[in-house]
């Protein structure tokens, strides 16, 4: 029997009504060079203090600034030079009265030593220096820990690590650290129509190709795992669910919506799931399935490409998120544009709008792709991005300032 | 002897002047599985059309759309159903005059049918069934090719290969594609003060950590060969410099001011290499090379991390860029906020004052993160990106309307 819709949930409620089911991944302990991407498990507070010396931060003397009171162009004060100390050095000194070192920017500071006179204020004779400006007590000095101190929570558990992580970790000289396992994800296709790609297509058949998308939008967040095609009969289908029951997340594509071919509800519904949110209220992408089944949460992502990256975008990448427990929310680049055309919208409905973005004097402007079905593939690939019109609006006007969310790393305007 | 700056060079003036410097690199062809976050290296038509073939974009009946005429609720128009076809069915059926067949979202259009009949517009009876509502020629038909005719330029060379490229691309059953290969870059650290992750530290060292953030921030655009860490004598650099002469870039770390220490351009020079720019007028980044050695080009990027990472943001990856082919320019996201804080700047430099962003009743707060110098770590992880204050501007006012350039992928506010 055909089903339908029953009601529409917003993509908020249902990943609000979702979120109770959703696992939180097991940590394992990564030597940090491999951890680029991965999100942290742990507090780090720092194990030293940075930078972990008194250290140079200008070319110049070390002195006891004590010394220098006084010092002026008139009235040059003459420090007795005895040694250099260049960043890497060992070699300790002590100052005594009236005595400096020569110093290189990120060199420690010799014993005593309290200032740094900069090269600028200084004219070397021989064996001795000429100081011409007084400094004071910490001046061009970075002071121990005066950057992180020792014991300091610099890093919180949930915290995605991107290269400035990489940074910090790194300095404090932090060899491993505890982070999420990537959450294996089995993704099942469906339909009687796909066929893998590389085959000889018959009449009828096209290729599993959003199956290529959605491995791509997931890829360095997941290991994914391809479980086949499901046919459009129960038994297929039932058996890959049930061969992937084990895995974080099972993400199915297509058969989600609510004619007699679409096998998804009735399935998991058999093998004893439970249907969380099943219609969403965004367009494209209402045919969207959330379901648990037994502890394995699943995702059924509609199966017209524009529906699957929408629904992919709004619903499994926040649902991977929260599994791997990374703090905040995704960030999509979003740039400012002015709109070619009116946009209509139907309210109580987000619309994801494919736009093409260009510029005309200096200004950026966005042009609706014409497209009469969410299964055009082309139109994803002539747009740069989405106009994402709120449930309660009803469509922007011509030469309105609407924001695109970009999918797009590079973009030629 | 001391060399001073002779003068500064924009990043865009910098970039413009290596451009004829900068190789490309050669293409490999691979797998389509192992082609994302690759660049393509050749135009991509069409082999076939998309739709490959007429298909139905409803449920329903497909039929002549002439035995429909004048078909009404009160008139409805009896037509014998000769078969079914569900998407994927291989049979082939030919519509005779006043026959359908009953047809699935997906399916291909028997012979002879040239609309398909909502389901919603007729009612079943036994072999027949009663259309209710009249359909013109092509009505609910995706038509063959209607999405991508065959032979259409769908991708052009130089296009980055994201989730959508990999949707189109399978779609269209292509299995291999020719990218470009990741260019191979050395990476130099420099400075007697560095040591490996795992050291344990002695007075005056440090960790080689920038070496972490340049890498990452490489990844997945290139191979990073990791050549180790030049001592502060020129015999060291000019050995390591020497070993990556084959490679595609050489980038040093450090090294590249005007100080004594600094070696890399003295160490450039003498191994016959030509220095383009050294000096950048932005802040931090200051002190950036750009060198020539026959023909493999060098990035010298400043020590000081902030430094090394908006030099490397605004020059090193719009190289890369270059060398991959990428059309347009890499996106960044950017929020719009509001500055917490008066910013100064001085004029004729491009100043990167980072921010850390957070919600005040609903507007985003920009509020520059304090810090001492450009070798401040912590800024860069207490910190979500960069408030960008151009060249021509003297600073911005608390309260203005900024753009932060985010450099985080996920962001809690």
């Amino acid at each position: 029997m055909s089903r339908i819709f029953k009601s529409l949930t917003s993509a908020e409620n249902a990943l609000e009504k979702f979120s109770g089911y959703i696992p939180s991944i097991a940590a394992e302990e990564l030597p940090l060079k491999d951890a680029l991407g991965r999100v942290l498990r742990e507090d780090i507070h720092s194990p030293m203090d940075i930078p972990p010396f008194h250290r140079a931060a200008f070319d110049g003397y070390a002195v006891r600034s004590v010394d220098t009171f006084g010092a002026s162009r008139n009235n040059p004060i003459t420090l007795k030079v005895i040694g250099v100390i260049r960043p890497g050095d060992q070699e300790q000194y002590n100052l005594g009265e009236l005595e400096t070192v020569e110093i290189a920017t990120g060199a420690y500071l010799p014993n005593r030593a309290d200032a740094i006179v900069p090269l600028e204020y200084s004219k070397r004779v021989g064996e001795f220096v000429e100081v011409i400006k007084q400094v004071s007590p910490g001046a061009n000095i970075d002071r121990k820990g005066s950057d992180i101190e020792k014991g300091t929570l610099v890093l919180k558990s949930g915290t995605y690590l991107g290269p400035f992580e990489m940074l910090l970790l790194s300095s404090l000289n932090i060899t491993h650290v505890r982070v999420a396992k990537l959450p294996r994800i089995s993704v099942i296709s469906t339909g009687n129509e796909l066929v893998e790609l590389g085959s000889k297509l018959k009449m009828g058949q096209i290729i599993n190709s959003n199956m290529y998308m959605v491995s791509s939008l997931l890829n360095g967040l997941a290991e994914v795992i391809y479980r086949g095609i499901a046919r459009d009969d129960e038994s297929s289908l039932k058996s890959l669910i049930s061969e992937s029951l084990e895995d974080d997340l099972i993400v199915t594509l297509a058969g989600t919506s609510v004619g007699k071919k679409d096998l998804v509800p009735k399935v998991v519904e058999d093998v004893g799931g439970i249907i969380i949110v099943h219609g969403l209220s965004i367009m494209p992408g209402k045919p969207t399935l959330i379901a648990i089944i037994g502890e394995t949460p699943l995702v059924g992502l509609p199966g017209m490409p524009v529906s699957t990256s929408v629904s992919a975008i709004e619903i499994l990448l926040p649902i991977v998120s929260k599994m791997l427990g990374i703090r905040g929310e995704i960030v999509w680049p979003k740039i400012r544009a002015k709109l070619s055309r009116r946009i209509a919208s139907r309210p109580g409905v987000r619309h994801y709008v494919r736009v093409k973005l260009s510029k005309n004097n200096g200004e950026v402007i966005a042009t609706p792709v014409r497209v009469s079905g969410s299964g055009i593939i082309s139109s994803l690939i002539k747009a740069d991005g989405f106009v994402i019109v709120p449930e309660n609006v009803e469509g922007y006007e011509e030469g309105q300032e609407v924001q695109v969310l970009v999918y797009r790393r590079w973009l030629e305007l």
